[in-house]
């Protein structure tokens, strides 16, 4: 790992989750319409790279079908081509697919891919969509060549990591 | 790096600085008087580490004294020792000092020590406090035995970090 | 009016309602399933009145039947007779049914009861729920006797309110 | 008090003061240096009425001279007639010195005139000041014509109004 040399280009792959749900007013109930994903990053100071960002979906992981983990995998693998790293906002039910899905594809890593989501839309007053987000953006910069998972304080590489539905956060598995 | 076998003890050393600066309503001013650090832990979710917290002192930068880098430079490198990382939330403007006196000091370094800060006080309504913060703890998993500064989406490595008082950040000197 | 003979004892009566709608991380839904009443007074400053809580039920008003509006109607006239001022927060589907129901209940009003809600849940970083639980509040001690509606800056008296749903808002009927 | 004949053109004077102090991130303070007033009222629902914005200083108010007062004192007295009500939003130290002038100018009011203003700066986490400024909004369409300060749920009325320094709120003079 080298930290002075700064990755230069991040593509940030947006496809819905929770991390994303704003709240309808009218309907009352929270949904995948809107990218917050401009207002988050307005939130954050992020110098020192150049964010490429690609609107690709805005779904909740639980409506995804195969082929939107495909296309997300292929989109991912692709961008990894031309950037410096690449992350990947997702929903939290179905990360470990997608994940799984661009590990199987991404037969010789050259960059980090970094997947991200929250257990608590950004839109709340309290959430981890913030955290989540910083997380994966400085651990594109730092990690080997790869797949990840960053959430919650810790980074965790594919094959292997699940989702623990019960506590809400992510694992490596056994 | 091994992101799988996460280190499992941080120290996290506070030492004052604008991320910890507290209003006074009656007198009308910030100022370092309480910590927040609690606070602002009890807004993240920090899973797989312990985190040890030493209170050590509670200065603005502005007012150390070369005793108070010492101590600061002294206490990072013990608890470099015992755990698995070190963590110091310190204020921005005398922030670079510590760095380099902890680097002199720490002839061969076997865990991370990352020093953070902010430029805006935690209890802003807009604030780089819980940004910096989620990236030092992250960091200092990650990152090869050193002393780095963890900031606005970056890890400079000591020697050589300097603040930017102009841009209000940290660069790598040249 | 007369501002400066403070009604000193205000009863606040809660049943739910988006205003106090709370998200359920795993199930990744927002349900009305604790009471978020004492967190929103803890961040107001309430001088010159002793608060009485009342915590009646904890429903969305379209899951309201006859016997809740009948119980509330029941409840806030019963208040009234013991206190200054009566505030009930309120899902805003069925407030007017039950702002009606109290209005033709309680025949010879002789302090103000203020019905209350929001458009959006406190726990959503940007809300109408602390504004309109402040007027509410600061309306209870201004108003003649009668009931009446606050929300987003107007004070409405029963009976003739309703709810604009296009616009989200209350009006005064023609 | 006649809630349903809502006033309809409300003055808002911004003269400076805590509630609308910035922080200055390269000096470490908070000044008085531009409004947030638009920024308070965009987190406001605002129905019924028509705001016309009035940004005449932007003191602290320990820095205001004899014809600070005077100056604020004329333009509220001016917009009264102009207008269906006028808030003032002050500094909280001399906010009781610009109340008493008002009322001492102001003979026949015809209009309520609604002076407020903030222990803490908006741009803080925690603050009272979009409390205070709801309640001014609301208070000027209630109160029969007269002086008043609005502020932490209590509507007081000139003259005899004025700051308690150790309890940081405002209290009627016995």
């Amino acid at each position: 790992m080298s930290p002075r040399r700064n990755r230069r280009r991040i593509a940030l792959i947006s496809t819905g989750g929770t991390i994303e749900k704003t709240y309808d007013e009218l309907a009352g109930v929270l949904k995948n319409e809107v990218s917050v994903l401009d207002v988050m990053l307005g939130q954050l100071y992020v110098e020192g790279v150049t964010i490429e960002k690609v609107a690709l979906m805005n779904k909740d992981s639980l409506d995804m079908k195969p082929e939107d983990h495909d296309l997300i995998a292929r989109t991912a693998i692709h961008k990894a081509d031309e950037c410096d790293g690449v992350v990947v906002v997702h929903g939290t039910d179905r990360l470990a697919v997608t994940g799984e899905r661009i590990f199987a594809s991404y037969s010789e890593p050259k960059v980090p891919i970094v997947l991200t989501g929250a257990m608590r839309p950004y839109q709340l007053r309290t959430t981890d969509a913030l955290q989540n987000l910083t997380e994966a953006l400085l651990a594109v910069q730092l990690a080997a060549p790869g797949v990840y998972l960053a959430m919650h304080n810790k980074l965790l590489e594919f094959p292997g990591v699940r989702k623990d539905t019960e506590r809400g956060t992510f694992v490596a598995a056994d």
